[in-house]
């Protein structure tokens, strides 16, 4: 039996739709959602991993007990982008001035966008919109359409031809794409390269990369071997710190010149700097590892737990979070109004997601206890 | 007499030049320095109102006794800009459909630059260095020398005088300007860009205008009147928030929304939106009018007591900052690492400032305490 929301819920259905006016293709922040009353108890709808933001907050106390060095951040200048760039090389395994370090990745997208790009860019959706949105007027963008027979799975091949027929200056892979977190093989990602030597600008955005598995096959390190190759990383995700906005893009050396040229001089906070620097401790690095690890165990357990509601049909994900299509008749929308009014629990539903039609939402995956109370909320809501 | 430096001197100049030089016409960061084994006791060279960083720390203490607002500003994503210029739009008297917030006043002028320049801008010179570097290279930067006779102020009608000349399509004017202090009074200003109707594009940087005198004239609600004027604004240095990096444009509702089509979606910190929430603290205000006033004074004390030294000429400033020339010889990096060396203090040659001869220095003003620091070792260096 499919929801049916009551008038209480209705009028809260009448406020989210106001505030998500505002938001474009973005869903409003619960901070907006609090300004109508609405108030947010467990977030999955933004995608963070809250583990690695406990051992910021840790790592945080200990070092910010000296009030000197909390002023130091809020008083000076921030070092300039290549002495930023030096912090995220080790991380990355390249050098230096391959990197150019963003005010979150949504600056990287931009800059590269805005400079990069010549005629006609081929973006796969459903994915991320920035790459829809951010291109200048001049571009022409062309959707290449996942298929919802393939779980909107990327095929290499199928993009292959239509980037034969399209003949574009710029494509873009997300892996894991968002919203439905499928993995393209590294080792497929490169011989794949290997043929797109004519195509001027090739961007891959891993952001969701330290959720796809023990092992982080990033392709950043063949920006060397391929000057037309760009990689593209949020460090929100992964390290629970999208308030304190940084990211980074690898390419080409003559690339990053081309930017920093004529922009980009203090584009990270000293909050920014400050995280980059734990970048280079090892001991971060380490319990980084574990909550890194955590985080994946949970997503899959998780996985196993949604599989098992009936009424939904939940695509398997190596990223941390879920495209989910409800089977019941019920809309997203109704999904996530009652989710909201009745357990606190915000969740985005896909409407706005070019390429993507039906009843969908995406789910972020949190802690396991967070987890279990979304997987007793749905059951609650979506009876067998 | 002049300096003359001694082994160990040259040796930190050696390494001064060292760091120097990979920070392009910006001064090394005291980061850097320190990265050489070169400490900073006092910063005389990036300028900042230590009285307001004061103000903001006391406030974070309040406010982040409890962790979870501080989790709340690490772990989410922090407002989009349109939510973001609601919270400056009271401070600015305009309405937020006016203002574009950005990561830093850096990033508003490479936006503005990028977008809204055509073929050819004016700039005064010596002037903050960006928007000599800034412009896309398709942009030719003629520079407006200011004289030396006029004690580097701008002089409206030789300025006008060189537009229609020149004919640019956008004119910069700094008010007061950086590195000397020059202001340039409202109404004067009102009277010019009335003639300026035919320019596409007039940017006025009030970066400093908070430390122009105890009444702040803003032209900034001029937008409303003028389409082709944009106001720019840091908040780092009033606000003596550099580490958070926030400044804003103001300019026609057309320009604000070509900027958000295309990018800028989270350009603002968790840690910047918190500030710019202090905006709306009418005790917060009143706090910072005090600590505004006081810096202003300082200033003004630190004037006169820094024109009782012969040996060096300054000129007088409406900022938070003095020009000043050696007048016996001396060149400005040796004073420079003299007082580094002796006395832990940081100032700001002027060797990169284009349209600046001889030797100068900036140095900020800072507190009492500091300034008379300054003060004595200046003495102590340059002695009659």
């Amino acid at each position: 039996m499919s929801i049916t929301l009551t008038v209480a819920e209705k009028k809260v259905a009448g406020k989210l739709a106001g505030i998500k006016e505002k938001s474009g293709s973005h869903s409003p922040s619960p901070a907006m959602l609090s300004g109508v009353g609405v108030i947010v108890r467990h977030d999955f709808c933004y995608l963070s991993n809250p583990h690695a933001t406990d051992l910021f907050l840790k790592r945080w106390r200990k070092d910010f007990s000296r009030e000197a060095k909390l002023r130091n951040l809020v008083e000076l200048y921030p070092s300039q982008n290549r002495a930023l760039a030096e912090k995220v090389g080790e991380m990355v395994n390249v050098s230096s001035g391959h990197i150019f370090v963003g005010n979150g990745a949504t600056e990287v997208i931009q800059a590269v966008l805005h400079n990069f790009t010549e005629k006609k860019m081929l973006v796969p959706v459903p994915t991320f919109s920035p790459y829809l949105e951010f291109a200048p007027k001049s571009v022409r963008v062309i959707q290449h359409q996942l298929e919802k027979t393939d779980l909107f799975r990327l095929d290499l091949h199928k993009l292959l031809a239509e980037i034969r027929r399209e003949k574009p200056d710029t494509v873009v892979i997300i892996n894991p794409n968002n919203p439905e977190g499928g993995l393209v093989n590294a080792n497929d990602l490169h011989l794949f390269l290997k043929r797109l030597r004519g195509v001027e600008t090739v961007i891959v955005d891993e952001s969701f990369i330290h959720f796809s598995g023990r092992k982080i096959e990033s392709i950043a390190p063949l920006v060397k071997k391929y000057p037309n190759l760009i990689v593209i990383k949020s460090l929100s995700k992964d390290f629970g710190i999208a308030g304190l906005r940084l990211g980074y893009g690898v390419m080409s050396e003559k690339r990053v010149s081309a930017l920093l040229e004529r922009g980009y001089l203090w584009n990270v906070s000293g909050f920014g700097e400050y995280f980059l620097n734990l970048l280079n401790n090892k001991t971060f690095l380490k319990e980084y590892e574990q909550a890194r690890l955590r985080a994946i165990e949970e997503r899959d357990a998780f996985f196993t737990e949604l599989q098992k509601i009936r009424t939904i049909k939940v695509y398997p994900s190596k990223a941390n979070m879920f495209l989910m299509e409800l089977l019941d008749g019920s809309k997203a929308s109704d999904l996530s109004v009652r989710l909201l009014v009745r357990h606190g629990i915000y969740i985005r539903t896909c409407y706005d997601k070019v390429g993507l039609n039906g009843e969908f939402i995406r789910i972020a995956s949190r802690t396991t206890t967070e987890n279990l109370k979304l997987i007793g909320a749905l059951k609650n809501i979506l009876p067998e």
